[in-house]
């Protein structure tokens, strides 16, 4: 099986569960106890969260608290930052955020949608006009994770604190995260971002906060991550994040412009004359979404599965639903909202497999097309 | 060494880990992806879901939801049930209630909290007299985690629902579940479980639902678990998760009337002149809280640490408060306070282990009388 599916979840490292799971075994003390175990395990927790920390974001301005999920640090800034007036978003955020905003309007916040460019960037003008002095929160994803479009999220913080310096910045970093070479500005309040999207394991993510900005609790209780987030941590998630994100960062660089070269021969290899590309140039290197012309995305991607390559239409997380949002906000023609494929790659995809990926699909939409003919 | 801190964290059970390793290793995928991978996950997530459900409830009657761990089950379901009116509870819930109770007050929602007997369950006529018309929720602990005091949440609940049937009922099921003989009955709304306190990872819980009972998500995103809880599946952690309750609720009588002897066989090896009892006999087997007069409770746990022995002194969650909310709501004496010894067990712990802890910490407690007789 060729695996390109690695923007829904990642296999976890072999190395990273390995050293994690004496955590599970001789380990496997609450954190919170005062006896020699749990204090070692407090003390593995705190270097892991500094690791993490240091790979993105200057240690004396920001903190980092652990969560069970992206999805949940997400959660955790948007309804303690966006209390009263108006949040503004963006038409590409991922459902975390998408839903979570939509759920302000109950609790009278007013949420506002930024458009998106075709490139799949959010517009940023367009994102600037709906600040005001109202504006609370503004909230625009760094990686998207059906297109793979990147924001500047520096730039754009930047903007929208010259406009509004009282407001406050998140961004949902989970598809950039030991992926894309980047470190947070002063501009940026939160970043959130998730440990099986880069080989950990389901279950851990993290909220990254600069120092200083007010934070309430999304879950009450004994007081845990500096009583941000209560409940016993994850210590086997949390210690197979560091190992996983220790071996990410450490070849982020080449990664980077080997999958860059990657996707564009996935691209190459394509049938132009069925294939439309979504993804920009300079979005990820991580992921390739295309769409076919009249066919299904789903039936393409079974058919695909029966040539051994497993690949996404668009967001795992929302796999319930048939057309994207996202894609139809980058303006994409009706034919093709039905036809999305997303290709994404981790640092372990090869060359052969991208080649072989490539193939297949040509192949699964020339037999899509015939069967088409023929009914 | 010796581990009697169970009620903290236990030892996760060596084959629930080896059974849910699969799902790290080729088993990755993300049970919301649609080819075969993805829909084989989403098949072993229902499998556990309804394993655990039908462990302790009618699942025609109720339905179960993952979370990431008790403490967020909790406030899953009092953020959602308590929003306008008062709330009821009582002085002996878990900080993860007992925090959320007092968080209500920034939400214009009026928390009640209700008095406990000496012997560490909720006065329940004291409860049902805080009960009126704008109450919303009442939540009582089923096992108390610091004293193992045991409510009879059945009938707490009916007499609940007969003086306000519209009001919600939720009890923290987290030291009872797989370990007290015991079944839902329709009069309970809401139970929180969780994995780590019965041999699973910590990291994962769950919040057992009546069916047709109004329920927010806490977690918004991708819609997840029936859209209560998105975000990305702990797929290993809730494996494990049932592969410990299976092995529990198999022996889960024998390992109660064991564990109550060995519970007694403690206390009556402790010395009497130093210790008072403060876990009533009809607790959870699976608790032995005593208090020493004059002495700190967490210099016993270092002189009983020392003797190879590893006790709790309270809860591990709130390791950080020298006195304990609850055994001070028990109306225990002052000179007792701060001398707080919870002894808890688990399934695999020995009538070898519990004598050697008694006489560990008679030698500790008689250690740290002459130490301060002489200072």
């Amino acid at each position: 099986m060729i695996y390109l599916d690695n923007a829904a979840t990642t296999r976890p490292e072999k190395d990273a569960v390995e050293a994690a799971l004496p955590y599970l075994h001789e380990k496997y003390f609450n954190p919170s106890a005062l006896y020699g175990g749990g204090v070692l395990v407090q003390g593995e927790l705190r270097r892991a969260r500094e690791f993490l920390l240091s790979q993105i974001a200057d240690k004396t301005r920001f903190e980092l608290y652990f969560t069970s999920c992206g999805s949940e640090a997400d959660n955790t800034a948007i309804f303690s930052a966006a209390r009263r007036g108006n949040a503004v978003t963006t038409a590409g955020e991922h459902a975390a955020v998408f839903q979570s905003f939509s759920e302000l309007r109950q609790r009278n916040v007013e949420p506002r949608f930024a458009p998106l460019l075709p490139d799949g960037r959010v517009d940023k003008e367009a994102l600037l006009s709906l600040v005001d002095d109202k504006t609370t929160l503004v909230s625009v994803v760094h990686v998207n994770n059906e297109t793979g479009a990147v924001n500047d999220i520096a730039a754009i913080a930047k903007a929208v604190k010259k406009k509004n310096p009282r407001c406050l910045f998140l961004s949902d970093g989970v598809q950039a995260f030991g992926k894309l070479p980047f470190r947070l500005t002063p501009d940026i309040d939160f970043y959130a971002v998730s440990a099986h999207k880069i080989g950990g394991a389901k279950g851990t993510g993290a909220l990254i906060r600069r120092k200083g900005v007010p934070l309430s609790p999304h879950i009450f209780g004994g007081g845990q991550e500096g009583g941000l987030r209560s409940g016993t941590e994850n210590v086997f998630g949390i210690l197979c994040f560091e190992a996983a994100a220790k071996k990410k960062f450490a070849s982020l660089e080449g990664d980077f412009s080997r999958l860059k070269i990657y996707r564009e021969q996935l691209y190459s290899a394509l049938d132009k004359e069925i294939f439309l590309r979504i993804s920009p140039e300079d979005g990820t290197p991580y992921i390739l979404t295309v769409a076919a012309k009249n066919l299904r995305g789903e039936i393409l991607q079974r058919l695909l599965e029966e040539r051994g390559v497993l690949v996404g239409t668009g967001s795992a997380c929302s796999s319930k639903h048939p057309t994207s949002r996202v894609i139809t906000a980058c303006g994409v023609g009706k034919e093709y909202l039905n036809g999305v494929l997303r290709f994404s790659f981790s640092p372990a995809t090869t060359q052969e497999e991208v080649q072989a990926a490539a193939q297949a699909a040509n192949s699964a939409a020339r037999e899509l097309i015939a069967r088409t003919a023929r009914s």
